[in-house]
This record gives structure tokens, sequence and C-alpha cells, in this order.
């Protein structure tokens, strides 16, 4: 490696050593042919600018840290996916963490995060995480902290979300409205705000349309995946034959759904209608396809990107802004399942 | 934050700065009583170490860069997922770069985390790449480098790899065993090796079982996509009646070929049997479930951290090793698909 400093580079070039780091990070505000010029000197005496030393100029370290609760998880991945593009247009590196859903690992990501220098951190909360004091000492360190998907109601911070209540409703909505009565609702864990409001939403419509709520149709899948699906379908096919719907908390457990009927030779959805939510790219796939709700979770990443870019300018001005809570629309996706 | 140095903490504990920083990175080479004394402390003064002063004392970042070609795909997700995981356990983070398949990404990726003095760089190549220019810099600047999947014949490089050929040939044998003879084959892009490797043992396996290889019944599949499967499967109901079998260079156009016949009510197997490779989750959910090869994704980004880490105490303690290929089993998996 060679032994040159920005300053080096600077003099050499008759520019300022800010011009130089700037051309070399690709800066909008430095013009192609400075960049060029700048460029090409640094390939010539085989320059790598340093993060670390830029980091002691500049206190930014040009990486963010996301935690992300499940990793190979379409939705998530999607989210990831739009984060990562709006980061590399904007010159920064991602640091991906995965909870596996898990408090102790959170907290302890957090800290390792915080210790890196990160100039903001994206999250979205593990579903056992009951307690924010690890995200008390982010925002105590005043780094922009936004959560995307599962937030906490309780933490005044950016967030970019989906009205959970409202898109369940909707889905069940529509199942009503397709002659059924009888609906089975597959819900997710007890703590996930997601799954408490999609909950709330499918109670909200039984209400709306006058049908009776019977808790022994709801059953708890806990790790939101096709093999609880698979279960519950069956105990439902074998002890409550008169169920005629199932809205599920996820795509995962309505695949495992519709797999048990298929392999039933159930009819779907004449007999058993089936109800997803987060449109996977799975969900099209399977015959019969999947009608389920879809989260746009790639424009998720690029705004929560967006707001913690937001957040950063402010604090580096001084400026003491109101958290922003963006809330991103879904559609209801009608396909054979229903 | 606080103000206090590693040295402060030290001082006042009575312990050496290592082991002060030890014991707060966790250290298996520090006694539990010290780490815990050392961090009540460290909590007590609200100190947190900083990772820039870190690095300036041991010239390691404990960070590691991980190019992926494709994000939400559900192979290089669970690399990935094995990654972090070893990553995590030996107290690394992980920078997760989308190269998106494109060559000229993969080569600013390379240049932005050998500027952030990553202590290693772990990849699987981009079907675009075509010049190596960009990975011999990493070498030649003595940092680590491991592929995983997708690596280059022509790279003295780490690697983990599966044996493709081999996988392809027991694929097609299996489906020649069950009676088929017109067996199609859905290929890759032309320039990765695994869809050259993985090409190649299907024409072996024609070879060996006296089956003439017809370069029409050979479909390209530039994007892997299931819309690619879906496509050419109509087109060989509708032109290559006599076809009886696919073998896909992937799951996805195996399932996008499975929806097609789904809906048009033609038997699988019998009429037509369908054969993936790398058995995604979704391989087992839809209806036949899909025969495939099973490639261990999770094991793969395990070994490749592992291949890294070696390499790292080696060049640290100065000696220079043989640069390894691990190649992982494959399994032919069964199901209603053949």
């Amino acid at each position: 490696m060679s032994n040159l400093t920005l300053k080096d580079i600077a003099k050499t070039l008759n520019l300022s050593i800010t011009t130089v780091s700037k051309a070399l990070k690709d800066y909008p505000d430095v013009s192609a042919k400075t960049k060029e010029r700048v460029r090409a000197y640094a390939e010539e005496v085989n320059f790598t600018p340093n993060a670390y030393a830029a980091f002691l100029r500049t206190q930014e370290s040009k990486i963010i840290g996301v935690i992300i609760p499940r990793l190979n998880h379409y939705f998530f991945s999607n989210v990831l996916k739009g984060i990562m593009k709006a980061a590399e247009e904007h010159s920064y590196m991602v640091i991906v963490l995965n909870s596996e859903e898990s408090y102790e690992l959170e907290q302890k990501q957090v800290d390792r995060l915080l210790r890196q220098n990160v100039d903001g951190i994206l999250m979205s909360i593990a579903d056992s995480t009951h307690d924010l004091e690890h995200i008390n000492k982010i925002t105590k360190q005043n780094i922009p902290l936004v959560f995307f998907d599962k937030y906490s109601k309780l933490s005044n911070c950016s967030s970019v979300i989906i009205n959970d209540q409202n898109a369940a409703f909707a889905a069940v909505e529509h199942l009503i409205k397709q002659g059924k009565k009888n609906i089975a609702h597959f819900r997710g864990p007890l703590l996930p705000q997601n799954s408490i409001d999609r909950f709330l939403g499918y109670r909200k419509a039984l209400d709306h349309y006058g049908i009776e709520y019977r808790k022994e149709w709801v059953f708890r899948c806990d790790d939101i995946s096709s093999d609880e699906g698979y279960a519950y379908t069956q105990s439902i096919v074998e002890e409550h034959p008169e169920i005629d719907a199932i809205f599920a908390v996820a795509d995962m457990p309505a695949i495992g759904a519709i797999k048990y009927l298929n392999e039933q030779k159930i009819e779907i959805p004449n007999q058993i209608a089936v109800m997803g939510f987060s449109n996977w790219k799975i969900a099209n796939l399977i015959t019969p396809g999947l009608s389920t709700i879809n989260q746009p979770g790639e424009l998720m990443g690029k705004k929560a990107f967006e707001l913690f870019y937001t957040e950063l300018q402010n604090i580096k001005k001084g400026v003491i802004a109101e958290k922003q809570i963006v809330e991103l629309e879904t559609d209801l996706i009608i396909r054979n399942s229903t």
C-alpha cells in the first residue's frame, strides 16, 4: 500500500484536501472532471483512502447498522434490498446483523454497533423483545434510529410501518364478501405489535359484519412457519369441520394450510378459502395462487434509509426535528385461494 | 459518552490494557470473573470502547465484507446466515453488499471494502464478471479472500464449492432411471462456472446412458427465474411434445415449469417429470413437491468464514499456506415431481 496521504495528493494536484476526499468518495458536489483527475492520480500512485483516517477527520463512518430479526425471510430480505440500494446511492455501507428474534442477541448487537461508531441504526424489533433499555441507549447517544415493520409504540423513534389493523380488516372483509362465515385465524406470537394488530383487524372485521368471535378458532403460530399452518389445518379439518376460511398472520402458515388441503384433496376455496399476509414470491408460485396482502418491503427499506438520512442531516445542523412515522399503503391481492 | 480510555480503566482495575480490551470484546482467553469485573465497571462509567481506537491499536477492524450476487435468494440468504452465525461467534461484524450480478458494481464494492480496511472478503462472483483485476487487487494487499459457490477457476483463492458436474449427473441419472429418455435442460447463463458445470453434468449423464444430446432441447435461463421456466415449458408442450422430463439449473425455473404444467393439468411426473437444483424451501411447499439437489447453503457460509479465519491467522503469523478448496457434499432429494 502507498504511504501517501490525502494532503500529499491535494498538494500535488493543487486542490483542497476536502475536494480530494470528496472526489474519491464520489460526492455530487465535485465536478466529473476533477473527480476523474483525482482518481487517475490516486490510481497512479496506488492510493487507498483509509476509512479510519476519514473517520478521524469527519467523525462519520459512512456505515449504518441494520438489525433484522430473520434472515432468509422474503419480506425482510426485500426490506434489506431497499435499504442497501439506497445506501449504495448515498455511498453508505451496511453492517447486517441477524437477531434471530432473540432479545439477548439484539441487545448485544446494538452495543456492538454503537462501539463501531455507525452513523445510524435501522432495525425491526425481535419477537421476544420486551424491554427498551438498549433502544434508549441509542437515542441517548444522539444516533439516528429508525424502526421498520416491527416497531415499538413505547419509544419515540422514526418508523416505517404499514397499518396492520386496516390491512387485516380488508383481508377478512374480503373473505366475508366471498360468503365465508366461519373464519379461523392463525395469529402470530403474543408480543409483536404487528401480530397484535393483525389479530385486532380480524376481530374488528368480524364485529363489523356481525359475526361472532370464537376464541377456539384462533391458533397461535409462534414461529410463523408453514409447519404450524400445516398442523393447525389438519386439526381444523378433523375437529372443526364447520370452518370455511383461514386468515393467516403471514404467508408461510397459509402456504402450510394449502399444502395440507391439497394433499387431502379438499377443494380450495370452495370448502376452505385461505388468505395470507405479506405477498411473498412463493404466494404466486403455488397452486392455487395465494390471496394475500401486499407489503411493500423494498419501498419500506428505501424509506427507512431516507428517514435515517434526514435525521442525520438534522443532527449535523443542530436542528431538533419531530420523529416521523411513515405509513405505507398495502394492497389486497386476490388469487385463486379465495 | 464518557471520555475515559481503555488505559484509564486498566489503571483503575489494576489490569493490563490488553486484558481490558479483550474482556470487553469477549475473548475466550480472559476469565469470566475478569470479564464480569471489567464490564461492570465499564457500564458504571458508561464506557463505549471505540472501534476506531481499537483499529489504530490492533490494525484489525473485526469486520469482514461479503459480496453476494443476489439478495432475496433462498440459497445465498442461507449462505449469508451461515457466515453471519460464524462471524457472530468470533465477534466479527459483516458488511453485506449486493452486486446484483453486475461486474461494474462488484468492482466498485471491492474498492469500497478495501478502503474500509476489512479483515477479509468473502464473495460469490457475479454472472457478468469476465475479468479478475479487482480480485487481484485484494490478494495483492494480502487480505484473505474466500469464494463461495460461484468461484473462478483462474484465480488462486480459497473456495467453498460443490461438485456441480457430479450433482447434475446424479440428477439426470435419476430421471433416466425413472424411464425418461427425452430430457430437456433449462441451463443457466453462459459465464458462471456452476452453470457450465451443471450443463456438462447433464451431457455426461446422457452420454453415459447412450442417449443422444439434442441442442434444441437446451433452453437458456439468463435470469434463472420462474417466469423463464414457465415460458419454456409452454413452448416444450406446444412444440416438443416428445419431451418427457426437464432438468433445470435451479429450483426457480423448475417451479415455473410445475406451475405451467399444473395449470394445463398435465400430469407430473407421468407425462413430464421435473427436476430442480438447490433445494429451496419452496421446493417442498408446492404440489407436487419438487425433486432436486440439496446444496448446503448454511454450511457453505460457515466453511467460508472458517477458511477466511484460518487464512487471517496464517497471515498474522507470517505463514504462507496453500489455498484450500473445500468441496461440500450434495444430496439427491426425491419428491413427487419425478
